[in-house]
């Protein structure tokens, strides 16, 4: 719990894909409990059908939501734009990359179509959201005074799955979940993290992939072990307790490293 | 050399993006050499555009050229076919998924066509081509008896990069060539690859993935440290000399393991 108490000392926190899941699951418990950051930034692609989000709204002062479809371009510059103006000169301190697909299929199933499909959403718009918040995730990091890199300053998180891993793709764990179009997507985008890791690093953003655990959302299915809650506060416990030492990694919610 | 000499024992050898570069060397080395396989078949998107390729075909009778836009599925089946008719029943020993692009573009200047486009060519394109030319795979695997699995029997090599590395792309390493599309689709394949090493293996198909090294072609510039000729010397001893042991492997041009 440790780390989650960090959010209370973080301006703003921005969330993709807030509309159901894990993202919903993450602003309610951000905004529910005593350690809540300042601005909780909620994005989802159609505010008028994301009833929840908008009860929470309602109820939580700090909640504002966004509109952001993550695969379109105009709608990214627009939330940039939107955000900018919402978190004024502190800038943003958290941008959760968290909005995801699985566009299941084996190796007879798939195709050309389903492994762009995927790999745009979960691994080219988490790039493209990044860019487009550069300026004020900048901002937030000037303003977090220099040395330590961490979230209450500046940093951005990529919700990656270990379905991701390349090495563990072997073995016993190899033989479920054989869908070509999402495992790719996740190994691109622990490609995209530990790129941008790099180029962000002169500017004092962290940034970092973490693994949820296998939990129950509609992409999870009925029989993940993991509740929605459990699984959001072992993973913002992480998060808000990363220092530079995670800089570039890719971490279990348990808080362990991953092989790539 | 011993590696190479293997190739002599190979039925057939179908090389992607032969036109020019490691693709065009590659029959080039195979077709001039004593332990040249029976059929090397030689795939480019504009037959009439590959000079180089004829002749190479007028002087070998074991070269044949065949048209293959790799991420063009209509030619990707129209390419199998053919292919089908020139091995008949032996089917296709060794499929080299060779042809690549690098759509340079770092953290400023990428944009989602970018990133799409380099992903079809080097990740998506390999898996299409594979499925098509299963059959063909199959039919040499079962003639290749049980047990052993080797490029004599059955086998799928994906030209990879170093640059596809998440663990490598990272300090000192990091600082040179910032390119976010080529990286991905790189890494992208590496994961294609494995997950083509599990499916393929109940049918004791190989399937790897090999760094060929940094090499002068246009691809790789004149600052490299290679010539063609000895990347693929290297590349070919190590593809001829594939055991078991290195199913669903990262190697380099050298014959180590590269990590993920
Ligand atoms: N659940 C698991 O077991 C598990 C395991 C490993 C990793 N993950 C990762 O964790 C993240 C969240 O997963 P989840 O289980 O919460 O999935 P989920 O229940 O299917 O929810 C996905 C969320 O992403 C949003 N989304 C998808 N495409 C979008 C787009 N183009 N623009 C805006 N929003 C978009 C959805 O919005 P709509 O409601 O509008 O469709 C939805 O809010 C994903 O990145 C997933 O890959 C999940
Ligand atoms: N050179 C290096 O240092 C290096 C290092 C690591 C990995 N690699 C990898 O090794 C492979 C070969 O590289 P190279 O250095 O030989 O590159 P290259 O000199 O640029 O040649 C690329 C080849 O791929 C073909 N190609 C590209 N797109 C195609 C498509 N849609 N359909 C059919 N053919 C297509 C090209 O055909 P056209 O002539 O018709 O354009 C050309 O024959 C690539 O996968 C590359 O990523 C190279």
């Amino acid at each position: 719990m440790s780390g989650v108490m960090n959010f209370k000392n973080c301006g703003s926190v921005l969330i993709t894909g807030a509309n159901r899941g894990l993202g919903l699951q993450m602003v309610e418990s951000l905004a529910s409990e005593g350690f809540s950051p300042g601005k909780i930034i909620a994005t989802t692609r159609n505010i008028s059908l994301s009833q929840k989000l908008q009860e929470l709204a309602k109820k939580y002062s700090n909640v504002h939501i966004v509109t952001l479809d993550v695969v379109d371009q105009e709608s990214i510059e627009k939330c940039a734009e939107e955000v900018g103006q919402l978190v004024e000169e502190e800038g943003l301190n958290c941008l959760i990359n968290n909005a995801g697909i699985n566009v299941e299929a084996d190796f007879h199933s798939v195709t050309a179509e389903k492994m762009i499909e995927n790999f745009h959403t979960n691994s080219v718009a988490p790039l493209m959201i990044t860019k487009a918040f550069l300026p004020l995730l900048k901002k937030a990091a000037s303003r977090g005074g220099s040395g330590i890199m961490r979230i209450q300053k500046a940093a951005v998180i990529n919700m990656t799955s270990l379905l991701g891993s390349v090495e563990l793709n072997w073995g016993e764990r190899a033989n479920s979940f054989k869908w070509y179009p999402y495992r790719t997507s996740k190994s691109a985008l622990n490609m995209v993290s530990r790129c941008m890791a790099v180029d962000l690093e002169s500017d004092g953003i962290l940034c970092m992939a973490i693994h949820p655990g296998w939990v129950r959302t509609d992409m999870g299915g009925s029989e993940a072990p993991l509740s929605p809650e459990e699984s959001v506060a072992s993973v913002l416990s992480v998060i808000g307790g990363l220092t530079e030492k995670d800089h570039g990694s890719f971490l279990n919610f348990t808080g362990e490293q991953l092989p790539w």
